[in-house]
């Protein structure tokens, strides 16, 4: 059994808040992991908090780890790197979607802490890797290699932990939720919360929303993930496979933005002061709400705002938001 | 003696966080009102627990306000106007440095809630509100105006408060501040410090660094607010002309950006993964360490960030930071 232990990067717990947004009979209640600020990390940093320290248990000198324009992990890598003093080398995949997106908004942050930054496209990224880390390799570097998103069962263990935390939280406030909604990119998260409903008996159902990539891949790597942190937890957790639900997110890919998702980030700014990220919360609350219309049968829900704050200054968002 | 009252509007108490920065031999704390979120609106929301207060007794329909682009409170307007279903119309001073920004950051999330919005230059800007509130009146429309930043004495009293909360988390991290530091633009957030720095006891000294006005301008206002204040508090607190300290800012106009702030934003994003925007907050910080190098007398020191994270998504800080 290896011993995973946990570094200190949040200084505040986030709340969990009711929304004046109502779908239906349906209270809404939001986990504001967004509020997490490490360079407006969001629930990255949370993953960071076992990353890091595994990094320094290895005394690596550099992390390495890849992502879309838009990642939020790419960014906190950044910043977790300069913050211990670790070199970074950052590879940018890019399609043909976010070319204009690679001075603005998240790209900028990244910028602004000076990380080696490299950019390969998405047909050949594995072999752009893979050939990185092999000339790091035979120039001796002690690297620590981050796999996108931040996608590891280390990592995995911050949000099993969030699970106690949202249940102290919800017997505070004297509230039963019946489900969790998120958006589920690489899996990480999702993965977490579902062993943590096992490890501190959550009785509600758990809903990831799909921002990238097909649910029959979303489900395996949430599989991988649950098993691979079953092997470093001391707890013997069960999670059924059938209790992985992924929904599909209407058609949007990863980094588009239609007018449902302005329209949805608009209804909350209205209603309640709160902007979600096009790229995964707005597009995955657009999601839940759809879900919730069609079957009626919650009186709590807790949806997890997992941030992604610099996305929604790009100048996509301008543009369409205009169009009002 | 008026009665004042404040509406919630704030989910949890700001941190208070030491730096890995240090000046010299100073360590330096950050009391984080960056992170209050409403709309992300930093320290305007504490102002509005108050105002929006006074409105709901005076029973207004419609919030109007004026303010510059980058305005903090402008944006806070809109999205507290939104929460408690006002009308609203938003007053947009431009000036010949700022045209370029219109469509960027903050302006991008005053559009986002729908308010209406109407621009005039800063040369005929008084008499165009005046003209705005002389047409309303006409109409009969019951309105509530609200100063350019939020600036009266009933918002005043919220930095007052918050005097008590930076005690009571200095007893709790067991550290005495020396001095206060915060960037200062109309002035009601220094005000209410030296407020609350006379009725709850604080020993140390209350920096203000200017960001758009002479310092005689910014003095002025301050001993203006404080005596309303002092009219509407039931506390008999005495504030000393001579307690009230302005530093200049090298000389930096308001909105203007340049290597300096750009290097400043930098280097704590590198030490502490913390953003400060570049019109407040990063301003006032390069003003406080060339104060403190200079005057080498302080052990512990509290930097107030009192937010602005929309203005760090503007085009300039893009174009000036990719210049490194």
């Amino acid at each position: 059994m290896r011993c995973i232990n946990k570094i200190n990067l949040i200084n505040n717990l986030t709340p969990i808040v009711k929304l004046k947004k109502e779908i239906g009979n349906t209270s809404i209640y939001m986990k504001r992991d967004d509020l997490i600020d490490f360079y407006f990390g969001g629930n990255k940093v949370r993953l960071y908090e076992y990353i890091i320290s595994d990094v320094i248990k290895q005394k690596a000198e550099k992390l390495i780890t890849f992502g879309s324009i838009h990642s939020n992990h790419v960014r906190v890598t950044a910043a977790v790197a300069a913050y211990f003093s670790l070199d970074c080398d950052i590879i940018i995949i890019q399609d043909h979607n976010n070319a204009s997106h690679l001075v603005e908004g998240n790209s900028l942050l990244i910028d602004f802490i000076g990380v080696n930054k490299y950019v390969c496209s998405s047909e050949n990224a594995r072999e752009y890797i893979d050939n990185h880390l092999n000339t790091q390799d035979t120039k001796g570097v002690n690297y620590y290699f981050v796999p996108g998103g931040g996608h590891t069962p280390i990592a995995t263990m911050a949000y099993s932990d969030i699970m106690n935390e949202i249940l102290s939280q919800s017997e505070a406030l004297n509230v039963n939720f019946d489900a969790i909604f998120l958006p589920t990119g690489t899996g990480t998260t999702q993965a977490g919360l579902l062993h943590g409903k096992d490890k501190f008996k959550f009785d509600g159902e758990i809903f990831g929303v799909t921002v990238a990539r097909e649910s029959k891949r979303c489900k395996k790597e949430i599989i991988d993930m649950i098993n691979g942190l079953r092997k470093i937890d001391s707890q013997n957790v069960l999670v059924e496979e059938s209790s992985i639900n992924i929904l599909e997110n209407s058609g949007i890919g990863y980094g588009e933005i239609d007018e449902r998702i302005i329209k949805i980030m608009k209804d909350i700014a209205k209603s309640d002061g709160i902007l979600l990220d096009p790229i995964y919360n707005a597009k995955s609350f657009y999601a839940m709400t759809k879900y919730l219309t069609e079957n009626k049968t919650y009186t709590n829900v807790l949806y997890l705002n997992t941030g992604g704050v610099p996305n929604i200054f790009i100048e996509e968002i301008s543009r369409k938001a205009g169009s009002r």
